[in-house]
């Protein structure tokens, strides 16, 4: 914390490229590389102006005209003295000005180290610093508006108000245990258990909203079932459209699981292409048909692709592997290839998909209009596909404000303390003495002093912010 | 030249984006969606400040906190007052930004059309404009020092003392020219010539330093030729090593031709995989040999990969077609999958190697010693084969202040120049009348004009710019 770091915060490309310097020797490490074509020297600049001037690392040769912003402490990001050089984006003058910096004595960033900064110096707590990430990632409105809402503070705020609840009733719990000697109950079990109730409902709303958040945040999952040489790629690729490219974005996952996410109608959908279902004696299929079938149990909505040219053995045998994993799921049936087949065996088809959805998909949530014709490679039959997906998904509408939890680290930590809390009530119930009681309370305090960063330690910090880019 | 540009001016990713403004209204503009944390409004701050604050698009929605950079005119890159918006790098934020700016009256700003807003209010000569993206586009310290030079201006200067020559010897010449009719030559015919013979020299020098400058800018050009199956495409995946990404770099290049640049010892190099070269009756292959013996013509450096397998007979054929092709080119002959034939065998087949060059190559620049064995599959031959690279590259090294071209469209203009002195010369020299000589002389200075940008037209213009990209 006490020396000064430096990163790129923008990727290779482009026009311009900046350079992040924090920590108390950010305009010194500066001014050792940097003359203002005019007027005072750096040190002596006020704190927020931009400086035009000179790079040289090595003496008498000009590396690039950039401009310099400085920031003294405590007004800025980190709050700490910040320094920002706009240059050309070529690499090689980042990679050489990154160089002088090191030679002067700043040394690279960790990822989110700019952040980490911020949290340790009081600037921001830690579900807001979470938020950065959250909000550089955002694509789309409703991700976009969940990020800001936890940045701007709300599920803070939302969070001091349950521990100042919680703090009122540990207080009365504790006043009762002063007093125990004495016999007596100074608290009010009854307005003890009402005000355990109200902590208990907003957990609960607040962990509820953690499926819509990851929802929002990571798409909603829908897994593309059914035999091989349905057509499951062709109908993945219709529903990527050109949009394809976004399946890239999505590094670091593993590549024969998640195939590619698509925003339809405002909400985000993730698409998972999964293995063909059959009756099969290798080894190496039948692993990847129980990883479909994994896929699928994850996912919210399944699509059933059929082939018309299967028989009604063929489909019972699928629909018995894949209906049973489909419980509360959304489920389509979607008889693919639809120009390849006359209209009379495609009723046939149809027909057999409604009795194997009635026969083995008991806890199914289906329609008997959730089945119909489509060709993937003609992208017939998918705007009715697209409509089925958005009205499935039934988002909740996220206003400005909203608090909803997208975090799994904040997601854990609440549900910790909700358990902690049903604790309490039970012990409330079971009329336990108030130590017994108070121990839980304690730690549902603690579990939510977790998420704002109140209690933490370095190896929480240093996973939390090794997701982060570098540069921020 | 009269509305306001807007530009994201970073790639997609990272940590920061910056969005640049520039116009008389991009202050006004901004001041719509931006509002100060605290303090003045944005308008009334002071030029070269940044500002803390919050962007809201649409009323009471906070869409991001960022940091506004003001700078007023006429001390700007532009010259007009410019905007730097630096907001988080997601791409919800920098669309909705754009599209606020959109809505505000700003327009998407064409590429380069931030500097070419330069040029035109006077901060910069086109030379030194055109300059800033090639030192965008610089990756390594010999092309970052050229694009350096030039927007420092050393070649707008070299061009300066040029026209001032040249305008000098107009004078002189029209001196001659007004009093022709008394028939005496106020200008001394040898001082003329000796002026002449010295603007020669120096526009000889710097049209003759464009080979250099290309080769730096662009690379070395390196044909890699020989029979099909020899191994060149090995070979290109060797000297390329893990730095290939830099392959898909050079997007736009045909990639049946280029195949990709690589830095060795501080050379740029353009290596160019070519089809096999055999007899053949297959037309479509014919196209590609005579394709690869093009790529062959235009590079400076040939390799030769032999298949140790191939027999005299078939070593005479391709031998026969390519050296003849090697004229003035440095040439190496590598004897391929040395590590699969026999020691003697090898022996022989360098034997043959050397007298086919002595034979058919009687222009190519070559030494006995050029011809060794590799495993391009195995990397064994191949710290030879980068040493035999640099040593015939041996590009001048270049200091700060060396004036070279880089620039098709200065070379070119240079070159008319050049044609047009000679036809001074010519005229001097065959003591043909002034007026007949001036006009050749005229030519000369709008030639040199063009380069900096004195006399102009929008096409040209246009042209320049189109190659910059987006905001900048």
């Amino acid at each position: 914390m006490n020396d000064t770091i430096c990163a790129l915060a923008t990727p290779q490309g482009g026009a311009i490229s900046i350079i992040r310097i924090s920590g108390a020797k950010a305009i010194e490490y500066t001014s050792q590389i940097f003359t203002p074509r005019r007027g005072l020297p750096l040190a002596e600049r006020k704190s927020h102006t931009a400086v035009f001037g000179d790079v040289c690392v090595t003496p008498c040769e000009l590396l690039d005209e950039v401009l310099v912003t400085i920031m003294r402490a405590p007004y800025t990001y980190t709050g700490e003295d910040v320094v920002e050089i706009s240059c050309h984006a070529s690499t090689y003058i980042t990679q050489q000005l990154m160089l002088a910096l090191f030679a002067a004595g700043a040394r690279q960033a960790d990822p989110g180290e700019f952040t980490m900064r911020a949290f340790l110096n009081g600037k921001m707590d830690l579900s807001r610093a979470e938020a950065v990430a959250d909000l550089i990632a955002s694509s789309s409105k409703a991700s976009h508006r969940l990020a800001m809402n936890q940045l701007k503070g709300d599920f803070s705020n939302e969070l001091g108000n349950l521990r100042d609840k919680l703090l009122k009733l540990t207080t009365l719990m504790e006043l009762e245990l002063d007093f125990s000697e004495e016999d007596v109950e100074f608290a009010d079990r009854t307005q003890l258990m009402q005000l355990c109730d109200d902590i208990d409902r907003v957990m609960t709303r607040l962990t509820d909203s953690f499926a819509v958040g990851n929802a929002v945040k990571n798409g909603v999952p829908v897994a593309i079932v059914g035999e091989t040489n349905a057509g499951k790629s062709t109908l993945l690729n219709a529903l990527l459209r050109e949009e394809r490219a976004i399946v890239s974005d999505i590094s670091g996952t593993t590549r024969d699981t998640i195939e590619g996410m698509m925003n339809i109608g405002g909400t985000a959908f993730r698409f998972v292409d999964t293995a063909g279902v059959r009756e099969t004696q290798d080894i190496v299929e039948r692993i990847g048909i129980e990883r479909a079938l994994e896929q699928l149990k994850k996912s919210s909505i399944a699509l059933w692709l059929v082939d018309p040219a299967a028989d009604y053995t063929q489909m019972e045998i699928t629909a018995k592997k894949i209906l049973p994993e489909c419980k509360d799921k959304k489920l389509a049936v979607l008889i693919n290839k639809s120009d390849t087949v006359r209209n009379e065996h495609l009723a046939q088809v149809m027909e057999w998909g409604r009795n194997l959805v009635a026969e083995c998909g008991e806890d199914v949530v289906w329609d008997s209009d959730d089945i119909w014709a489509i060709s993937a490679r003609y992208r017939s039959g998918l705007d009715r596909l697209e409509e089925f997906l958005v009205r499935s998904a039934a988002l909740p509408s996220i206003s400005s404000g909203d608090v909803v939890v997208t975090n799994v680290r904040h997601y854990e930590a609440l549900a910790r303390a909700l358990a902690n809390i049903k604790e309490v009530k039970q012990g409330l119930e079971l009329g336990l003495s108030g130590d017994l009681v108070s121990e839980h309370l304690r730690a549902a305090i603690n579990n939510l002093s977790e998420i704002v960063g109140e209690v933490t330690n370095d190896e929480v910090l240093g996973n939390i912010f090794a997701n982060f880019c570098i540069g921020k």
